[in-house]
């Protein structure tokens, strides 16, 4: 159903924009990596507390917890965006992603392995030009799984609680047409979104799409979902290749 | 994939629970329906304010708004729940869900048509036993179709800006097996939870599918999405004859 | 002193609205009563937690405790009303109210035949008509009174610790006139208005007159005063007859 | 009913304690006052603005409008008391306090004279020892009142809004005794506490009498009304000695 | 390089203005001054609590605690100030001030000797008429004084944590003139503001020397530093006379 | 006073960690600049907004406005931080940083040239290692420096508003000696610290001199003052430098 022309930025429909990490752009985080996606850039950064919320301990849950934090740096935008602190609560924007990414990692971490840490997950976006939440997601695993070398390595936890990886990438409808990767420039004309959240087994963790004041059919969902799995096959061979590097060099 | 056994509430795997609405339960709003799905009640009420936001007013947007408030009051849960106000802030789930009834609304509003008027959608829980978005979303539904039928009788706006109804429903995986309209103790404890809004003419509005700590295959998505069709579409022809009834009486 | 005229709704000067209470109206509250006053309608639930605020257990104050929460729901006025959530802060009058109703009941609650619990009061105003303060009282006691029969039931406390019952209503002055009971209309144009709260046997709890922008005589207090008293003791009998009625069911 | 033995402080049951006020304690205020009721001593000050609310504006109310703000210093009581800003909010006593001195003042204020100043009070309690609220109301109107002839001499306004004087006094119930301006001692544990304003032509503003986890009688109610008009009718002839003098010495 | 020329309040250009303490302001307070620099007066009050931040506990810290607060009543400006619970937050200034109230009275304190308690210091200018803070520094270090002497006396503390005494002034330059003790009329209009904190025996505490959208060169620092120790010097002076008169009152 | 011992990363007593600057790390923002002085790293951003606080224009203050925000990102440092929106609000130190920041600059900021103009000011610390406040003003003024550039080339303003450039650098003492620039091993226990901010042509703009529960003698200020002069010589030149290279590129 998609059409053979490119699209504004020159890419295919089915195309990723061009995708890149860069580990230990915050040195005092446990696990850090710079994500790009075109140029949408996130600092993902994993740090290691060695104690646990308290009602886990009132509760006697064993193990550790994962929560994520997510931001948009006031200059991230093309209009400055007024910090949260400044406009005295989050938005409710802010409040979904960081409860997806928290979610996103969960669903691939055996949190009673972890023993009684928790992993703090912060995403802050330098610059952000579409899918900062799918880029979010991606560059945190990667964090994250640096973070847990770590932990590793000084044997402050015997195995890995990783049981999967987990990247994540958008698709959705402009004008009848299925794309790939959505910079900012067709999101905000995209008649229907999707979120997808996957595994590198394959697995899915989230699937969220929506019509914004617009709808779908099941054909198009179908169609996008088989997009999403494309594009994050490839995300996930990325990850891989990028941790290989980064554990071999330790 | 679905095992013959019954439901812990004697309901088989594909049965919804016994869905009501109650017309008129908050007189003062402009339409207000009590809506039940099983034991999950929730008050929906619509309220037409003749303003519109004031950024609205400043980018010169033309037609009106719809804004969707969502609220466990404190004593729907089993265990009291504290409210709002009382610990400071809105939580995280209560933003997701709000955004989310909005949204479904939307989809199904023509703005433009709605006049310089606002459309408040409120959503208090009575009674909540899993399920209260998917209520939410079903009454705040015919909840609008009363207020905007308010509007049209008083000739304050020329035609009925509803394209389309909307209604929802969860589905999960539980055990490995696929339900339909989880109430709380199947919900607590599901693998995989996915809520879903369709409109009256089988159109996808919103597909929010989320493995809690786990995650799920492609066929299992598929199969899933299926079995929410068939609730969704039980639960339109329910609006359409609750609709007739009311409308048939003014 | 007052007139033989009828009032706009066609009541006498020291005649009632129609009074009801429905038992059952939130099924997960410990105990749950809907309370009428003519239109106005209030949700008033009571909720046993199994433990006290922390301030008691470090002063070892021995019993139990009650708190009282109140909110106009927004579709419950005639122009909706903001969630104090969304103002950020609970109005003054809100905080008045309820600190009164807390007060009421407290001065018929033996605490410390309530053994360590919490004893949470929530009025939550479906439709709000005038008198919703003292309407929110009387159904409180209601609640209050059903919620202990559970605690009794399951024998969590051996005996009743409510010493007397209690309930209010609002009298006022209205073009000099001496007005029992005032719904909204007369409420906000009353010279003079006075909450009442009184118990089954007939002594004072509260005694609240204000003259807005205005004064009063002390000829008009003790008029005033004794026209409370009467209906107060109309109030009582109903509630006499409801919790019998209630009790003898379970 | 009052007994003929002497109180801790030496006082007989109907006799105030020493009341004193002097002026300018505040002098970038328009008019202040330093009232002392025996050991409570509150600053109060008055202070005009030349505009209004915005919302009195918008519903283009005529004339002006009185706003009071009332708060404890934090070493005014005997264990420190923390500021409102550090716990976040004004607790539930100080909001009902200023909304009783606001109506109090507003009660013998003619807003509409006022032209279009703001006049706002605040009561700030320099030393704590029962009865604040009334010495603050007590102490407001002259402020008020010294407020208001600089504004008459600098002929901002033709003629004097204020139509009679404002006063007030607590009375009591302490083990079955009437005590007239009860200090914290006798406060904390009087069974039925009463707060009446009254202006100096003997009319009523407020009558409010609250059972402290406890009930009184109607014989009770009005025994502690007489022995309150006696103390008023007291502390009315001191407000009319300072401000003649005051407006004197002008 | 200061001109031989008076200044508006007939001061010359290294004269303090009139310079006055009274104890006992706030009985309630352990120890309390009322502060004068001219017209700029200010509630000094220091309060003893028997215990220190949980913080302190648990990390093991021995001694006690030092913490300052600092207010601007709402009518100590000429423009009525709004209170900071009214605005919700703290204002920039406020938050400087009290940090630095706080620094240079813990300068001078020896926290292991004040044992486990802490001291409050509330400041609360009751008129504002430039040097604010300066004028809170040296009452605060009287009222804390006293405080510890009731301490001492009372046998609470075995020996005076003091170690010095500490006062502070300001000094400016305004059209290239340099002043000691500002006013406000001088201070709004000054280029470069100093505010600085010394001990009784010369010490330097705190330097804090601000250009107002200006600069200044090597020798104006200079300057300015030695105009600011002539004015300490004689403030100390002004300190000793006053706490040895208290004292042997005592 | 200095000895000749090296410290513990092998500097001499009056010698700058590696201070680099690099251009563009946040594309969005008009002017955006990545500071290091040492393992200390700060994104400096200046936004450009066509507007002026609402005050301004109330007021007819003509010209333009200057606003600094800072910020530690929660992985800047050794302990995650908690971010302010998580707090509920600012802590003091930021607040006087940003102060700080926002004084410096407006220093040597002609607001009248600036235009109908906002400068926003955003400096996130990205890592923390003592001198984040002295870094973030020295990276400021680059990021505004370039922003402004691009206003220029734009032909928004018709000349640079900047009239002298400005840099900032902190000296202490820490077991009596005197250091330049110290990093958060030194400045963690350095009995006096001092921030002190000059322009390029060598005048003051800011001299903070804070003896932390300690204090110092003249000599010591006089001393500490020369040796900031100094460094902040060396830092000047540095900006001269890279500004040079990225104007010229432009």
């Amino acid at each position: 159903m998609t059409s053979p022309a490119l699209r504004a930025d020159g890419r295919k429909a089915d195309q990723l924009r061009p995708i890149t990490f860069e580990a230990g752009i915050a040195p005092h985080a446990t696990g850090s990596v710079l994500v790009s996606y075109g140029n949408t850039r996130v600092i993902c950064a994993a740090t290691i507390e060695p104690k646990v919320p308290s009602w886990m301990k009132q509760q006697r849950v064993p193990g550790g917890w994962l929560t994520a934090e997510y931001s948009l740096l006031p200059y991230s935008t093309h209009e400055r965006k007024q910090r949260d602190i400044s406009r005295g609560k989050i938005d409710g924007r802010t409040v979904e992603i960081q409860r997806l990414i928290g979610r996103s990692l969960r669903a691939v971490l055996d949190l009673k392995k972890l023993g009684e840490n928790t992993l703090w997950i912060d995403c802050d976006v330098l610059q952000a030009d579409g899918g900062t939440r799918t880029a979010s997601i991606t560059g945190a695993y990667l964090a994250a799984r640096l973070a847990i070398q770590t932990l590793l390595d000084a044997k402050r936890i015997p195995e890995n609680p990783l049981v999967d990886s987990v990247a994540a990438i958008s698709v959705g409808l402009l004008e009848g047409r299925e794309l790939l990767d959505l910079p900012y420039l067709e999101d905000k004309d995209a008649e229907v979104d999707f979120n997808i959240v996957m595994t590198g087994q394959g697995k899915f963790v989230e699937v969220q799409g929506s019509g914004e004041e617009s709808t779908y059919t099941y054909e198009q969902l179908i169609s996008l979902v088989a997009l999403a799995q494309k594009g994050i096959k490839e995300i996930s061979a990325l990850q891989t290749a990028f941790l290989t590097k980064q554990l071999l060099a330790r």
